[in-house]
């Protein structure tokens, strides 16, 4: 992949061969009854229907080809009906083995990773409780398998923030915002609603499958992400002698409760001020990232389609910004 | 009413004399047939249970010994069962007319209304949209009855902000949370998000009464606050000549919607970031109070009585802040 | 289109020539990769599919061929599996000034308009209420612009009387209705009664678009049609000077609660008889409009196809009426 | 009863001695530990709250003094805060044997019931279709039991139309509407319609229990008035020889989706014309009995109180009607 | 069929002639314009789909090959991405009148139905309570129709249990565990919960259609199989002279409760211990089903594909099952 | 106590003394203004209001005698309205320490402790797969707390088995059923439920307090026991070494899942066949408790309250069973 372009780059009448990740394959009938491949591939910067009209052309065999395969493919784009696609040539089944840099196939967040970690280890290092602290830096500072994971999953399966990083990015914007809610709400216990953020969906790391395509896990399905990061609080507390108890159910409580009502799948209501707070800056932010992507993407009119996530559509045109000085 | 006590400053044995407002009046009989006056009796301070024993020390007419109305009344304060009360000796119904300042016997916000009026204008002069500076301005400095309206009514009727001056503390809350929010997320339009959180709840000045007790006008009924306000909107939009169309939209979309569900009494659903911010800062600043109001009253276990407003128990036990040097 | 025949009228082998609406427009490519057109092709009369096989039989460019597009096209009519369909030789983009009569391409009422305005006017001139007439003949005669749109409107964009003219036909019907309500309920005050129906839907003007096919507009989407026609009338109202505040409120409550119930998009529910009784009539009216559509489809069962707008099939066996001399 | 004055009529001082209703009766223990006496007694004109302060002054057993029973009492009514109330002196069991029309203690219809018999046969001399005619002349006419029943009991235990009769009139306003309903869609077949109606509530004879206060049967509790009327409709239906299966079906469909709504007891959803129209007619006349209801209750502000049949709260100002030439 | 081989049992290659169901029947054209016929034609081992490229190979006319026609056609099995179809030369359609067993090309309960009318008959004979036996054997044993169609009918048009037989397979397998239960709660009456369980579906004999693919019938739709039961019943009960109000009340009562809420269209809820125990048995039971098919399938991974009926997907994978020996 | 009888042995007149659970306490004034207290005192069997007139007879201090206090009370059964009452003479407080069994003041299950903790252990030695009884034993038998909490715990704080033991006899009434399943039911995995059964509700013996009265623990209200169990299943499978993964999450699957819906607090529906078994069985399990405690309720009509753990009335009139040879 080091020399092959961004397909997202290409225009019609551009050869292109390199590897791609096929998210869709389907081997389909022509109406005279001869067969042929359709299939949807991506890199980190889009994807592209791509179409092989002749089965021969495969190399190596059939089976293998499949949704979530890695393919070696050889064609020129061709614009069809105002869309771009690849008509192919050739087509090649590559073992994973083979493909240096897997994530590079996903969308990414536009944030970098190492600038996003830095950011928490700066949110850690601010808990001035010793005890949360002690606990938030075991699970993501000396978990490297988990901390790792936390800078690659996504924040959902679909709904807000799909994509490599999303749910680092999606945690960090939650933390900012708490933040300046805590300097506006003095009441606010700072270093817990730190904690409650930061472990809130931490679980989605095992909850989410994401190495191929976005799904869930076995134990994502069986127990949901909430039940699998209280589990992981109360090991770790377990590890940490004399943590207080009474700590123990207020960190609980935040994780259990930030969906905010039992039919989305909290077993509890939040019923602390943090507990409150987390649940409604954790439900904006996704929201918010919903509709800034709707904003953002090209080629639309005033109204974006409808939206699933929101279960409406979203107006695009902006009131300009007035610039001023006393600002 | 210049000598009286406050009646949250009386002790058991306390006599008293002066002008309280009766909140409930209820003449009831005993089991033997002998009938007694019981009084639900307040000031700003708080409030009291009353009892006058024998009807003939009534003063003047009982008819008008009423709900809302003004009663002077002289006892003394005895202990019954852990609570104080007021027994009386004397009853008189005084006129309207005859009380100082009425606003003094009301529930009134912490924060001083000039002080509240001070930031308001603050918000309004930073306002840089030389259109939405116009409206604002139009409507909370040149609009004098609507202005005082506005710094007296309370929040609501039950629920969050139940006292005087409420709806003027929970919009500036909102409005420095929100101004937050703008810092965070550059994509929203800050004179936008301002216009929207003062306007979406200034029509309670005309759906609620809050002259004596508070309760619901005949238009608050009718029409509720959200149809109210869109009409003060168009009113004040329709006297500024060339006022942008697309502008007006948009306000009126944020104070619309602001309910955030249909069934909540919005006839539409946010569409725009900056309505959908507007819904969740305005949610989550009422039910907050609602919780630090829960923590501070007194003489009470870990858990809260069940809270009418938020449907659940508050966990009243708060984890202690570490003060850190770093922070 | 003087002499080109309704496509309802043909029949297999019939050529054709003609403008059309292009209510869907496809470019589409076959299994052996060559292009082709599939078009939804409307007048007044109906719809019929169309397709052009061959591309290069297209004159001029192709970029303007979209949905919502006039086309001139030609052709014959031809059976396929049952079911009628254009097969085209030719096709032509039209811009919308060389078409003569826009409103002729859409399904329309059956009743003619200038009757069902003099039922109108009828309608208003039996009103004996001077403010409400004084109000409603602002608007519904005065108002020409208002007028005229009042006259073609759809009623719904989709769900019943989905055609020009519906809007007026439903609101006719319902008055009607009305007008024998209360002479059944004698308490009812019939002006305010034939104000509330009149007004009831009056911003569907403007919060549907239906220029072509049938949408919502800006104004629609962000404020909905119940909101729009509180605007007018608080707009028109302000111009009676001495309106009665007391019967602007009434006003106003019905048209607000009319959708009966809060996740149905009204603010307020109905809470007097006047209000309570439009909100039936016009659900009854609407409901009905679907159900006698449904039993006037031709080439049916028994039942119906499910039904979106009624959630349901509906029975479309009749019992016969049973003609007697005593009625 | 025969001279005894309607308890409504009665005034400060008066003397009172005859029967009464015991709709609730308790005895209750005073703080210093003596018994009394406290009933609601009623007759047709109203109730009133009663209190015998000496248990001595009963005559005969305690036992039999309980709520639902007859009771002769004697004493004098008392103004008491505002409100009238019957002091007593002496209280005596009265078996219902020796009550000469029990019906005359309870609230009534205000129309007389051969008045609305005679209505209710000129419906069914009426109806042209000669099976629908002899379906409904076998229940309504020739089943002198139900006939009876069907002029005597209320429309509801609560809700609307509570009082004796109240089925009857209930029904005939309803056949009134739909009689109106049916001149207007000239689609609806009328003979259905009335059908439709007049059975849509008989079950309610044998689903409440009348003879006391208003409560459910065994059956109605266990079956419901809707399955209680679609099985005397299959059983008339069964001796009718030759009976149209077709019209038995679109009969009961009327009757079983008559509420409307699952959730409401309907076991299926209105799928003709004809019973759309009976739910929705059956629905707003029930309503309206409440909204008119309201209207007519004295000494009243602007607004009901809390209405729990309608879950809200009713406008009592009535805009005057404008009386004129032309109509 | 006598000589035709099942079509589940067909290998690529594999010549087939014989008669077959069409349950899908489509003419379809080619994107060149030809036209073909694509069919869903199945046996009970199951379907395949099946092309015929060539339309002039049908033999006869090509109106009556329509969904839900018998087909003889002739072809041979080909494997087409990994799924058989069948790829066809001659297609002819078949009167139902030429076809031996009609039922043999559905597909069928897995238990034989002598196996399982002799379990009813075992349970019919255990019934101890004379009324409730004389009752059941009236309908299940003496109504010939009844019994043979309640031996054929499916239990539900989608959800459970989908094939001939499946009525009365899933009313022995609720019997099975009622009667299990009724030994492991002893209050629980024993020939009641008996009548509960073998009427609560029986109406569905009447209620769908399902002598070709499965629907309702007319009565199915308009009444509902819980009414069409308790038509039955109070028929049958009619006939048997001297039957208990009171049993009657109580059977009716399990039958009409048994979807357990008036949202999933049971008029009223289940009142009794019987009334409720047949509701969650019968529930039970058909999600097992459900579920347990589920797991039957094969081809699969560790999750079932979305499962409309339960509104989830089903895990699959299997904990093994300890062998021991105290069992 | 060893002396004191149960005070539903207690006959008007019988003179009482000894301890009682005051469940209830509250001092009251009466209308001319003397103090009284009024209790609501019990033992295991049952309880009655007490009255003690005059304040003077309190021994000791006034401030202990509060709700859950035990009190040593002296005086005589007195009858009044039908009810039992005692009359007091003498009211003492009573330490916690001085009281030789606390848990006799309170309901208790019918069956005997150590036979449901014998049957308890036959159903942990019958579990065949060694995992689950590695598991449940370290729970059930070796963990001395857990078994003792888990046999004294009520099942709920309202709605059913509400006593002492009521959470053991609720569990082992399942399991019994559960085992009848299992033989009904062969694909189910019979080790995996009785898992399940025994597990799904452990928690509720830290969620609940039942020291005193019933009433949530704090981290019964910040947690729930479907979360506290999951850790406990989590701490223990932790000290099992190899305990399988798929094992763990199929026992944890069936917990989390076990209220069913989300709504009623379940973070994830049930997905095996054996989770979907304990939801349903121990919900009819909880009902038919409810059920059939309401028809073992004396002096009682055909309908039971309304009961809002069921939310309806529940019909206690029994159709007779019939005993039978054959059976």
């Amino acid at each position: 992949m080091p020399d092959q372009p961004p397909i997202r780059s290409l225009k019609e009448g551009d050869p292109f061969a390199g590897i791609l990740l096929a998210q869709e394959a389907a081997f389909k009938t022509s109406a005279k009854g001869s067969e042929y491949l359709e299939l949807k591939l991506s890199d980190a910067s889009g994807d592209l229907k791509g179409f092989l009209w002749d089965l021969r052309a495969v190399e190596g065999p059939l089976e293998p080809i499949q949704a979530d395969a890695f393919l070696w493919v050889k064609g020129a784009a061709s614009s069809y009906n105002g869309r771009l696609q690849l008509r192919l040539d050739k087509v090649r089944f590559v073992p994973d083995g083979d493909v240096a840099d897997v994530a590079r196939f996903f969308p990414v967040s536009a944030r970098p990773v190492p600038e996003m970690l830095a950011e928490l280890d700066d949110r850690l290092a601010g808990v001035a409780d010793p005890w949360i602290r002690r606990l938030l830096t075991a699970l993501f500072r000396e978990d490297e398998d988990l901390r790792r994971a936390f800078a690659t999953a996504p924040a959902a399966k679909s709904m807000h923030h799909v994509y490599l990083g999303g749910l680092l990015e999606h945690t960090l914007s939650i933390l900012g915002m708490a933040a300046r809610a805590c300097d506006h709400y003095p009441e606010l216990n700072r270093d817990l609603v730190t904690a409650g953020v930061l472990l809130h969906d931490v679980g989605k790391t095992a909850e989410l499958s994401y190495q191929r395509g976005f799904g869930y896990t076995d134990a994502g399905n069986l127990l949901g992400h909430i039940s699998i990061e209280a589990e992981w609080i109360n090991r770790e507390v377990g590890k940490i002698p004399g943590f207080p108890e009474e700590l123990r159910l207020q960190i609980l409580h935040i994780v259990l409760s930030h969906h905010g009502r039992l039919e989305f799948g909290s077993p509890v209501l939040p019923k602390t001020p943090e507990a409150l707070l987390v649940h409604y800056l954790d439900d904006l932010d996704g929201k918010l990232e919903v509709m800034f992507r709707a904003l953002r993407e090209e080629g639309a009119g005033a109204w974006s389609p409808y939206n699933r996530a929101l279960d409406r559509m979203i107006y695009r045109t902006r009131w300009p910004r007035a610039e001023s000085v006393q600002k």
